[in-house]
C-alpha cells in the first residue's frame, strides 16, 4: 500500500491541507477551508463591538478546518485514510487562546461567550500596545540581554503583552484559564490529547531561549503581580525541540480527522517557517524572502548573534544545528495596492481595460521601460512604519524628487525600489553580525508575478534571487515535517533534499543597474538614518499632532 | 465731453485693453486679442524647428493687438476716440527683441526670418542657461555688490543672458541690431516715435541700479569682448523714472490705434506690477501675492536693503518714494494641476461628475473637512525647483508622512499647505531685512476661487489676506498710470486712492489653526534648510543621475 503524508497550513483566513508523496514531495491532493468567522475585528459572534486594533478568531473554526480539509483532500486524491502515515501542521503566530486543562477554549463556555479576551487573539491583534510599552521598559531594566535576542524590543503581537492585556481587560478570564497556548500547540493537543510547546513558538514569540529558558519570575511579577507564577502553571515550563514529535494521533484526534489512531503527529511549525524546508532552504547563508502585503525575511546561520532590530532568533528553532533568524518589512504589497487604489488616473484605468490587464500590470509595463535613476525619485518604504531594523511604528513614508513631470509609473517604481532598499538594510544588518546572506529565495505571490520587481531586487541586493514553482509552500513544509515524524527521513535537511520544490527562475544582478542602484541606495540609507535614527524626528512629531 | 483713459495689458498669450473712468476707475469697456502666433516653442513660422527650452513671440502680434483691442474696446463702449485722454501699457518681462534704430524688428527683415534669435525672446525663454552660469561667475568676481540686489543670482530669463545667447547663436543678429529693447519699451517707441527705457524693466531685468546705473564695461567685456560697448550703443544709457511719461502719441502711433495724435503715453509698467495700483497697494508693508501656476510676491517698502534669494528690488521702480521688491514661488497652481491630472482615482472622478463639480472642487470639499495636522503630512513645494529664497532649480518636491491610509485629498491639502509655507519663508526673509509685511492682497484666479486655500494661507502666514473683486488687474493698473500721465492726478498713489478696485473678502487667521500651523511650519522649515541649504544635497545628486 502506497504511503503518504499530510501537511496542514493554518493561515489567517483559511487552512489548506496537502497530501504529499514522501519519496519526492509531489503534491497528490489538496483542499482548502475558509474559517466561517474569518478575522473578527469589528464584533463578536454575539454582536458585541470590539475596540479598534483588535483581531480575534474563533477556535472552533480551526477544528472545522481540520475535519474538512483532511477529508476533502483524501476524497480529492482518492486516497484511503490508512495510506496516511503522518501529519504535520503549521500555524500563524503569535496566535493564542486561553483554555482549560483538557483543551476546552474558554470562549466556548457560556459564561465567556461575550468576553472578547476569551477568544483567540490572532497574530495581528494589536490591542496590547499600552502593555507592550511597559513590558519593554521592564525588560530593559531586568533582562536587557534577552531583549537583545529580539532586536531590542518586544512586539505588541507577542505572548506576554497579549496575556497582560487579558489580565487588564478581563481578570476573570486570566483566573479561569488553566493555560494560555499558541493555536499551533493547541491543535497538537487536540490531535494527540497531550500538551506540548514547540520551540519555534516559545522561542520566537514567548521570549524563551535555549540558554535561559523563559524569563524569571521577577519579570512577570513586575508586569503584574498576578502573573508571577505563570511559568509552570498557565504556561508549562518544558519546551520541545525540533527533533521531537508532538505525539501520536489519539482517539479524539482520529475522530476529528478520520485518520488512523496512532500515526505520528509532527511538532507544529510557524507558518512562514514551514516554507523553509519546502523550498529546500536548510543551509547557512540562504535567505527566504516572503513577499506579500508585508514581507518576512528568514535566514539560517551557524552563528547565533544578536542582531539589533531583527524580530528574533532561535537556536535549533527550525532546523537542528542551525539558528533561525526572522526579520520583517512592515509594508510591501500593501504600499503597491494603496498606490494603485488611490493614485492612478482615469486614463490609465481605461488603458488597462483596453489591454485587458490589471492596473498593476500596466504600471509594471510602463515602469519596466525606465532605467534605474531615470525618474529622479527616491522613497522611504515606511508606509506602515518600520519593523526591521528600526522597529518604529511611528515612522512614515516619504517620496522625494517629485516634479510636475513625475508620472504615476515613476512613483510606482520608486515605491518598489524603496522596499528593495529596505530589504538591503536588513541584509546588511545581518551581515554586519557575521550572518552571511549569499542567495535569496523569494516566495509569495508577488515573487512569481512581478519580473520587474524581482530584477530590481537582484540589482539592489546584488544577489541572485531564486523563484520557486509554487507560492504556497507552507502545507508542503508541514508534510515534509510529517515525513520526518513518520520515519521516512532522519531529519528535515534530508527530507527537504528529496521533497522540496524546484525553482523556475533565477534573477541575476545586472552590473549596469547595480552601479546606479549603489548610488540610489546610498541616498536611501542617508535618509533612512536621518529620519529613522534621530537626525530629525519629524515623523514622530507629525504622528503626535495627528 | 466725458474723458476716459485706456490701459493695455500685454500678457503671455493675449492682450487686453480696458477703458476706465479716471474719476472712479470704473471699467466702461474692454476687449481682448489673442496673439496669432501665440508662444513659439516648437518652430518658427517658416517651419524651422526650435531647440528645447525656447519660447519666442512674433512682434507684429503685439501691433495687431494694439490695433484690435483699442478699436474694439472703443466700439464696445460706444466711446469716441477723442474721448480718450491718455494711454498706458504693461508688458511681460524680460521679453526682448533686436531692432533697427527706427524700431523695425530684425525678424521682419527677409534676411532674418529664419533666424530664431532675431525674434522676440519671451520672458519664459530658457535657452540662455549656459550663458547664465558664466555670467553669474563674472558678476561674483567683478560686481558682487550688484548681485546682492538680485538675491545673489541672475536668472537666465534676464536681458544680459538673453543677449549673450544671441551673440553665441547668431552673431549676425547682434551685429545688425541697433538696439536690444524690452517689448514694453518697444511699444512706447511704436506709439510715440521716441525711444525710452522704463526704470522697472531696466531695474528688475537689466541690472540697472539707481546708485550705479548699468554694470561697467569690463563686466560686459568679460561676458564677451564684442559686448564691451553695448551700453550707450545697443542699450541707451538713459533710464526714465516713474514720474516721467514715455511721450505723446505720434502720427504712426495714431494710425495704429486710431487715437488722437498728441495724447500722453505713460511709461510702460511690468505686467504683474501694474496690478499694484489697481489693487490700491501703494503703501509700505503691503504685499501683493499673485497666485497662478506659479506665484509672484511683490511688496513696497521705505527700506532699500538687499534680500538674499529675492529676485530683485528697485528704488522708485513702481511708486515714487518706495522701493519695490519682487520674489517668486516656482510652483503653485502647477502642482495642484499635476496632482489632479495624474493622481486622482476613478471613483473621485465619478463623484465629481455626479456632483457636477470640478475635481479640484471635490478635493477642496473633502480636504476642507480636515483639521490642520490631521493627515500627518508635510510637503516641500519644490515641484518646479525653488525660486525664492533658495534660487535653486535642482531642488525637487517631497511628501513626507505617507501611510497606506493616506487619501488623495490629504496629499492635495498638504501640497496647498506647502505652498503657504514656501510663501512664509519668503515673507520671513523680507522681515529679517526690516522689510515689513503687514497685510497680503491675494490676486489671480485661485485667490478668488479657493476659500480653503486662502484660509490656510491666512493661518500659515498669520496675516489678514484680502481678495479683490477682479482677477485681471493689469489693464486697470495701466489705465491708472495713463490717468496720471494725462494729468488727472499728481501721482500713482493719488490715482490709486480713487481708481483702485474694492475688496470682496478678507480672511483672518484663526488662532486654533495658527497654533498647529506654527508646529507644521517649523517642520517644513527644518526640511527646507536640510534639503535646501546643504544639509543633504540628495536632490542635486538625483537630478544629476537623471
Amino acid at each position: 500500500m502506497k504511503k503518504y503524508v499530510i501537511g496542514i497550513d493554518f493561515g489567517t483566513l483559511s487552512a489548506r491541507a496537502v497530501i504529499a508523496d514522501p519519496e519526492n514531495g509531489n503534491e497528490v491532493a489538496s483542499a482548502t477551508y475558509e474559517y466561517p468567522h474569518g478575522v473578527m475585528d469589528e464584533k463578536l459572534p454575539c454582536g458585541k463591538e470590539l475596540p479598534k486594533m483588535w483581531a480575534l478568531q474563533h477556535p472552533l473554526d480551526y477544528i472545522e478546518a481540520l475535519k474538512n480539509t483532511v477529508s476533502q483532500a483524501l476524497k480529492n486524491g482518492k486516497i484511503k485514510s490508512e495510506q496516511i502515515s503522518g501529519l504535520g501542521v503549521d500555524f500563524t503566530t503569535c496566535t493564542i487562546l486561553p483554555i482549560l486543562e483538557d483543551g476546552t477554549p474558554l470562549c466556548t463556555l457560556p459564561e465567556f461567550e461575550n468576553t472578547p479576551d476569551a477568544y483567540v487573539k490572532l497574530w495581528k491583534h494589536h490591542g496590547a500596545w499600552r502593555e507592550t510599552e511597559k513590558i519593554n521598559e521592564i525588560f530593559e531594566k531586568l533582562d536587557p540581554e534577552r531583549l537583545e535576542v529580539y532586536g531590542g524590543k518586544l512586539s505588541s503581537e507577542w505572548m506576554i503583552p497579549k496575556i497582560a492585556e487579558t489580565l487588564n481587560n478581563a481578570p476573570e478570564v486570566y483566573e479561569k484559564a488553566d493555560r494560555f497556548i499558541e493555536a499551533g500547540d493547541w491543535i497538537s493537543l487536540m490531535l494527540t490529547g497531550k500538551e506540548t510547546r514547540a520551540i519555534a513558538f516559545a522561542g520566537f514569540k514567548s521570549c524563551w531561549t535555549a540558554k535561559n529558558g523563559y524569563p524569571k519570575k521577577e519579570l512577570y511579577e513586575a508586569v503584574d503581580p498576578r502573573m508571577k507564577d505563570i511559568i509552570g502553571t498557565k504556561i508549562p515550563e518544558k519546551v520541545c525541540g525540533v527533533d521531537e514529535i508532538a505525539g501520536y494521533l489519539g482517539e479524539k484526534g482520529a475522530e476529528l480527522t478520520s485518520l488512523p489512531v496512532g500515526i505520528p503527529i509532527a511538532m507544529p511549525m510557524i507558518d512562514a517557517q514551514a516554507a523553509l524546508p519546502a523550498l529546500g532552504i536548510t543551509e547557512s547563508g540562504q535567505m527566504m524572502h516572503i513577499l506579500g502585503t508585508s514581507a518576512c525575511l528568514i535566514t539560517n546561520s551557524d552563528e547565533a548573534n544578536p542582531v539589533h532590530g531583527v524580530s528574533g532568533y532561535v537556536e535549533n528553532g527550525v532546523i537542528s544545528g542551525c539558528t533561525t533568524y526572522e526579520a520583517g518589512q512592515a509594508c510591501v504589497g500593501d504600499a503597491f495596492d494603496w498606490f494603485v487604489k488611490n493614485y492612478v488616473p482615469e486614463k490609465y484605468i481605461r488603458e488597462a481595460d483596453e489591454k485587458n490587464i490589471s492596473i498593476h500590470e500596466l504600471l509594471r509595463r510602463k515602469a519596466s521601460k525606465m532605467k534605474p535613476g531615470q525618474s529622479g525619485l527616491v522613497a522611504l518604504d515606511w508606509f506602515n512604519g518600520n519593523r526591521s531594523v528600526l522597529d518604529d511604528s511611528s515612522l512614515s513614508g516619504v517620496i522625494l524628487g517629485l516634479t510636475v513631470s513625475t508620472r504615476p509609473e515613476e512613483i510606482y517604481r520608486a515605491i518598489i525600489e524603496s522596499t528593495a532598499y529596505g530589504a538591503r538594510v536588513i541584509i546588511e544588518t545581518f551581515e554586519s553580525q557575521n550572518i552571511a546572506v549569499n542567495e535569496i529565495f523569494a516566495a509569495g505571490g508577488i515573487a512569481k508575478k512581478d519580473e520587474m520587481m524581482m530584477q530590481i531586487y537582484a540589482d539592489v541586493l546584488k544577489k541572485p534571487i531564486k523563484i520557486a514553482a509554487t507560492s504556497q509552500a507552507g502545507a508542503l513544509g508541514s508534510a515534509i515535517n510529517a515525513a520526518v515524524a513518520s520515519g521516512f527521513y532522519k531529519n528535515i535537511k534530508e527530507a527537504a533534499a528529496k521533497m522540496s520544490i524546484s525553482y523556475i527562475k533565477t534573477y541575476m544582478p545586472k552590473p549596469e543597474n547595480v552601479e546606479i542602484y549603489e548610488k540610489l541606495y546610498a541616498e536611501y540609507k542617508l535618509l533612512h538614518d536621518y529620519f529613522g535614527r534621530g537626525g530629525n524626528d519629524v515623523m514622530k512629531r507629525l504622528q503626535n499632532l495627528k
